[in-house]
């Protein structure tokens, strides 16, 4: 199994991102003969995050695709053997050379799919010494994938169905991959769509974006465009100088709203020109560079009217300080009052959306009954996923050569539960979901219709449960090497 | 200025990781005959991060190292192209096609220095459109480096300068990147090794690590190794079973603890045994699969004695749950026994290392006096920085053309200073640092020994002060494209 071209380039994990104590382990298994020993290994998390009820499974693709690739280059080897110790014997290192994951099995929750504790993620089988060597990579990409879709479908939840979800979180990521795994995932686990472009690039995430304050307090006013001239919108009749037009527009609209025409910035107003001008279909203002009500607000209707005028309506506002969801209801109605009064009425319903540090608890206020709020983006909160920053998965021996193996520490909670094992969903007749069961591999799997025992996890004594349907559900998604068709999806 | 052979790969940003307003931003620029207006950015951060008192500047190697590689490639532009708007003039991709970074000049905070609030950790110049371009991704590469290394500075602060501080969470970092970057600067901040390979092979990190349970869990204790031998570590004189020897100190071991020959795990002894066959030069036993008192510590015991008598030492043990401090001093207290029952003063100063979800408050503990732990292996706590998970680092526009630029905004703590700016350090007689100095480019610098009228952020009114040293901050590390030598540094 050669390592594929990988069309994703840096963004991929590699075999040596892995800690240090997994090649050490392997020359310990190497130097006791156990190298090729079978061995199962799951990974799962032991608590739902953010004190919630769920997770989403996230970062299978990844999984297989660095599976795929899984090689050691000469490079990495030598450098391996440069923190071994110096008379490790040399056949080791041949040994690391050969290693592929073709004799790998992987079986996992599909992708997105709802995943609760203990139940593994990934199962992954295959030679001791190999499968020891991929927990550190699985680990990365699997725990922050899975966490940040969760918070993402939790956001989701919490704004609901209507409510436009940007993710805008790059800048506060742990660098640039942090910043690609959180794009993809957030989409995943429900928003719209990103900011960030490679995430579009990469992985086909809608993306969006439109101005920043740098833009509109870059223009002073003084400046000259080199052509102010747009054409209607229709494509016909003689273009128009949208500065020119604006000024007018400008002055109905100081009258209607009790402003001085002095008092909209200049700059701000060149600023939302020369977007207009970049995108005359897609003009969006940013209102809060100044003040909302006595610039941001009169510069973008000025503007917004004069675009109109041509046959182009504006698309949307954006806030980014002060109490967003009272700005919203005032911007609203002053849309409201200046669709009636200029008779435009698409400008009632352009579309505001808000930013700033929005959490949890913000969102909840932004999506209450009433709020005038369309879009709100999302950065750090989605991003860093603050409430809980790591999923803290782990990746555990359950089986070697087909016998159960357990650890038992001195914390009950990292007890594990030893054996190869199955999983499944219990449905009721409704579809609502009853329990997911863990047991052994070898156990009976559950009927529909059949009565089954369970034991829930901290229980005193078992129950019983009749599900109306009963799904499997790690899907086979690597076996030996080979990748399964199709992926499994949820 | 080409882009140059990346020897860290994958690692690095790419030009297209960025927020699509910044390529919006570029056609409106662009549009509006501006794009090559000479613009000044400021990245700065507003306060400092986990309510601390300080943040260290960290990223800039990586920022350089971005910039004199940012090229827009053809895939980046035409994927540019599909998201504005169909009619966009071709001149302007052209324009985009041409970019790099070679009118731009970046002074900046040398890595690893101490920062503070709105003193400039980056100030960036150039043509406004490309020095709007790389907002995102400079905000990606310092934001989290600069975040990692002050928590990872204030663990080591908190932990005192005698105890070994290892990074192991690259499992829990933001995927691959986000590990990379975590284990990077977090020795910049003072942790003494890492157990990322990667940051080993690519950042010169040292690494650090050993087994895990699953190394112990694997072993049942019926593997018969294929070579069983160890020559003495003198290399001269027979070799010697290993395991047989371990299993004639168990008797003694046992003895003298009070245990049945028994009760300690074989597989836990024969992994010991595997991995001291590997390492006898740095064996360390994980002590805590089964049971630290009745397994863990007489099997260490019983291979270390063995390994002692072939003239080799053991260099640790680690635990990774339980009460960590109070099972170092029981460790502790039973090495001393062992060590004058058995005549091998070494063993009463083997180094003990702990893990298992390591805060400030827990390393606080760890570190008190007394304390018998040696090694502190942190993951979670410091990857993340779960006090506060992002720098909330910003990138903001001061200057066009010469002329100052501002924002206000409707929050009086997002508005901006404006104007390009010098930044000073001033120092007392004895070395102390006495405050950050921040004014405008064209004002005279703080002189040694003269009185300085300064305007402390918030206070009510200026007060003076008298430096005996004055230390420029922000030094030139881009200049023209060109990179400044020899780098800056602390």
């Amino acid at each position: 199994m050669a390592a594929e071209q990988d069309p994703e380039g840096r963004a991929a994990a590699r075999p040596l991102l892995t800690d240090l104590y997994q090649a050490t382990m392997a020359l310990g298994y190497w130097r006791a003969g156990r190298a090729r020993d079978a061995a199962e290994f799951e990974l799962f998390f032991r608590r739902c995050p953010f004190g919630g009820a769920f997770a989403l499974a996230a970062g299978l693709r990844d999984c297989v695709r660095f599976l795929r690739a899984f090689r050691l280059r000469d490079a990495d080897v030598q450098f391996l053997a440069s923190v071994l110790p110096p008379d490790t014997d040399p056949a080791f290192f041949e040994h690391l050379r050969s290693l592929d994951c073709s004799e790998v099995t992987v079986r996992a929750l599909p992708e997105g799919c709802l995943a609760f504790p203990g139940v593994p993620l990934l199962q992954v089988s295959g030679p001791l010494l190999v499968v020891q060597l991929l927990e550190t990579p699985l680990l990365c990409l699997v725990s922050y994938a899975s966490l940040v879709a969760t918070n993402a479908a939790r956001l989701r939840l919490i704004a609901g169905p209507e409510k436009r979800l940007l993710e805008m979180g790059l800048r506060r990521a742990q660098g640039p991959d942090g910043g690609l795994t959180a794009s993809t995932y957030s989409y995943l686990g429900g928003f719209d769509s990103s900011s960030n472009v490679l995430a579009g690039q990469l992985r086909g995430v809608p993306v969006a974006g439109t101005l920043a304050h740098s833009f509109v307090t870059s223009f002073s006013g003084s400046e000259v465009p080199p052509d102010p001239m747009l054409a209607p919108a229709a494509g016909e009749g003689p273009g128009v100088d949208l500065a020119a037009k604006a000024q007018v527009w400008l002055e109905h609209v100081c009258a209607h709203l009790g402003l001085g025409v002095q008092e909209p910035h200049p700059g701000e107003r060149a600023a939302f020109v020369a977007y207009a001008l970049a995108f005359p279909r897609a003009f969006q203002g940013l209102l809060d560079s100044y003040s909302v009500r006595r610039s941001g607000l009169p510069n973008f209707l000025a503007v917004a009217l004069a675009l109109g005028e041509l046959g182009y309506r504006a698309v949307g506002v954006r806030l980014d300080s002060g109490d967003l969801l009272q700005q919203a209801q005032e911007i609203r109605k002053v849309f409201r009052a200046a669709a009636a009064q200029f008779q435009v009425p698409w400008l009632e319903s352009v579309p505001i959306a808000v930013s700033n540090n929005i959490d949890e608890e913000a969102l909840a206020r932004l999506a209450q009954e009433g709020s005038e709020v369309n879009v709100i983006g999302i950065g750090t909160s989605v991003v860093t996923c603050p409430q809980q920053p790591s999923l803290g998965c782990v990746y555990k021996l359950v089986a070697v050569g087909g016998q159960p193996r357990m650890k038992l520490t001195e914390d009950p909670e990292k007890q594990t539960l030893p054996g190869s094992k199955a999983a499944f969903r219990l449905l009721g007749s409704d579809g609502s979901l009853l329990m997911d069961v863990l047991q052994l591999a070898e156990e009976p799997a559950p009927q529909a219709g059949q009565e089954l025992r369970v034991w829930p996890p901290g229980a005193q004594e078992p129950c019983t449960v009749r599900p109306a349907q009963v799904e499997p559900l790690l899907r086979l998604c690597l076996q030996q090497g080979q990748v399964a068709t199709p992926p499994p999806s949820c």
